[in-house]
């Protein structure tokens, strides 16, 4: 019985997520003017015209996703409503959504205000934080399960399991920065904000399928309400932001993105499975820290760039003094350079590498590309790394945590 | 001990809120290149110089408005997270507070895109509909009492109280929609938007004030945990939007204000009293309606003109030909003429009045008036409707429903 009404209500949301995909495929073409009159667009970079395509659909799509779930909420709740008022209405699961609608409304408005006034950098930090309050408050309310099962090979050093308490809201709250400027730093060519939170999706939605047979059921149907929404607004953002876009997604997207993915791994209690979805922006991550912590100089814009000749895409480099570069800068550079990660090029005075990113990074190794052709294989190794997240979770975890 | 521990709980609230108003006068002034820049200013229609001004600044309240909201929230359910989890925990008193910031939250965000987009009516009306249905949800969940009390005139008619059911959820809906759009329409001076709702502010906390010795002393608190932030960040905006306005407060600060006092009546039980402190922007409405509703032409701006001889304003005209007016609204026009509410100028082929709004019924009564002066004027009109508010909530009130 309880099955059964669960698949009504997936149903239920898969309908209305459909008809939301209808109408964001019908109106994104017919708000495009709109942006542009509130200078909201941008000149694509990598294209010979110099056309201008309206930025900051995310937030459409956004607004979208938020009637969507508007008009879902009382279905699943529909008999304790529909029924006498003495039997319990369960407050506790309710409050979840709603306190996952409030981080996800925050984010995308917090998106929003990014696109239109370009805020600093210091504001993009802690906002995130700021906005995943009150679900770290419903996480503490709830479950407050802050124990984490420690892998055999180290228990004899720090027993079966340890709590982490306080320590582990701090984890999820910067679970909720990770995810929201994950997708934002790996960006920039058509399609792949889109695609990499498209194909991010699919792995969690077939992760709640998996795991929905098991004792967490309540968790993974929770985090599939979300998914589906999210889903259908992305795939149609992605049909116009496909090469050659139509529009960009703007950091709305990236933000709204981020924040659902928190959202339900946190509440969902699947945030170290989540990480593993992330391989590929944790590498971005990485592979881009010494420009973002500045040690290594960092350019305004670290797209690749774009050759008209060829109509490819190559590496783009960053160009500095010899004599700019810092002590540990400098042991950075050395250490990637022998590793063979990092392309340099030194004359006596000017020193250049290519800016550190994942998409300058596969540039390196297969030589100029055509923007769509670089999307498609960064989409597969995104697609490459959810197989490896799927070994990793039910393989590799067998080792470390036993069965 | 349940009285003292809500008084530490406003205390903290207020103080939070004191925190946040020296902030916003901080920021507000630094923010202002930034809104200049992403085109999100205007130009003062009543001013001799033509420099461009801030707008949209409700943004920045908002925004501040809900990071008080989120660090307050934990405090007055410490007693309940710090002890012993086995004691219940107040899911039901919590959901409201969340339900109540994602309505607002919701609002800031449509109200800054209408700012950056400019969104059309048809958006304006229904999306605040959508917005307040998880607060309408919650209402059915925790209190689903839709039964109103019969004045006693009326009693031998219709009984001693009526259930209204789903009409009740209606109404709850459409005073979303309508305090969202009341502050909107009136306004067009510098200072009267913050100002009025500054008065409102007061008002319903006065009103709590008065009702927390009573029965529903928890929803009056509830009300006031949100009043108090929302009246500080409202009088720093004042400040810098009295005459000479150096900040415009855009639909975002409307949009902003009308959500938190219908979501506090909502949730507050309040909704008449509410409705009573909106008396000036009930009459305006009804006074604009004939524009409103295209029965009377309506000039894309109805704002009072400037003379710049004088440093006045006086009221603004709409000019149309006679023949172009319909059956109804000659009616109209000719009744309001004859009440001697409608300055009217009539020529063999043209026809014109006094464009409706509640300002420009002030002017044709006191001729022009400098632009500080009109909007004190006005809000003292909202401090009388307010003592009236009181006297019929307080008197008059026991005349219809007895002691």
């Amino acid at each position: 019985m309880e099955i059964s009404s669960t698949q009504t209500h997936l149903l239920i949301n898969t309908g209305m997520s459909f008809i939301g995909f209808l109408c964001l495929l019908n109106i994104i073409p017919k708000l495009k003017d709109m942006f542009v009159a509130a200078n909201l667009s941008g000149i694509d970079m990598s294209k010979p015209g110099r056309a201008k395509i309206p930025e900051a659909q995310g937030v459409v799509c956004g607004a979208v996703f938020l009637i969507i779930m508007f008009l879902f909420i009382p279905f699943p709740f529909y008999k304790h409503l529909a029924v006498n008022h003495s039997t319990k209405f369960p407050h506790n699961e309710y409050i979840e959504y709603i306190a996952a609608l409030l981080s996800i409304c925050c984010m995308i408005f917090l998106g929003f205000a990014d696109d239109v006034l370009n805020l600093k950098w210091r504001h993009k930090i802690w906002l995130p934080t700021m906005a995943s309050l009150p679900l770290l408050m419903v996480y503490f309310v709830n479950f407050d399960s802050t124990i984490i099962i420690v892998p055999l090979p180290l228990r004899q050093f720090l027993g079966h399991d340890i709590d982490l308490g306080v320590l582990y809201y701090v984890y999820m709250g910067m679970l909720a920065v990770f995810c929201t400027n994950a997708i934002n730093i790996l960006a920039g060519i058509n399609g792949l904000e889109c695609g990499q939170a498209v194909i991010i999706a699919l792995s969690v939605l077939l992760y709640n399928f998996i795991e929905m047979s098991g004792i967490y059921h309540q968790a993974h149907v929770f985090s599939a309400y979300f998914i589906i929404p999210f889903l259908a607004v992305s795939l149609a953002l992605l049909y116009y932001n496909w090469y050659p876009s139509q529009v960009f997604v703007g950091d709305t997207f990236c933000y709204f993105s981020g924040m659902t993915f928190a959202v339900v791994a946190i509440l969902g209690h699947f945030s170290k499975t989540m990480l593993l979805f992330f391989i590929p922006q944790v590498i971005n991550f990485l592979y881009s820290a010494p420009q973002i912590f500045k040690l290594v100089p960092c350019p305004r814009h670290r797209l690749p760039s774009y050759d008209p000749k060829t109509d490819k895409l190559k590496m783009s480099m960053t160009v500095f003094k010899t004599s700019s570069l810092n002590p540990i800068g400098r042991i950075i550079v050395k250490l990637m350079r022998s590793l063979g990660i990092l392309y340099v090029e030194e004359t006596d005075e000017t020193f250049s590498c290519n800016n550190m990113t994942l998409i300058n990074f596969i540039l390196k190794f297969m030589g100029p590309l055509h923007e769509r052709s670089l999307c498609v294989i960064l989409l597969f190794i995104q697609v490459l790394c959810s197989c490896v997240a799927f070994f990793i979770r039910y393989q590799l975890a067998k080792v470390f945590y036993g069965d």
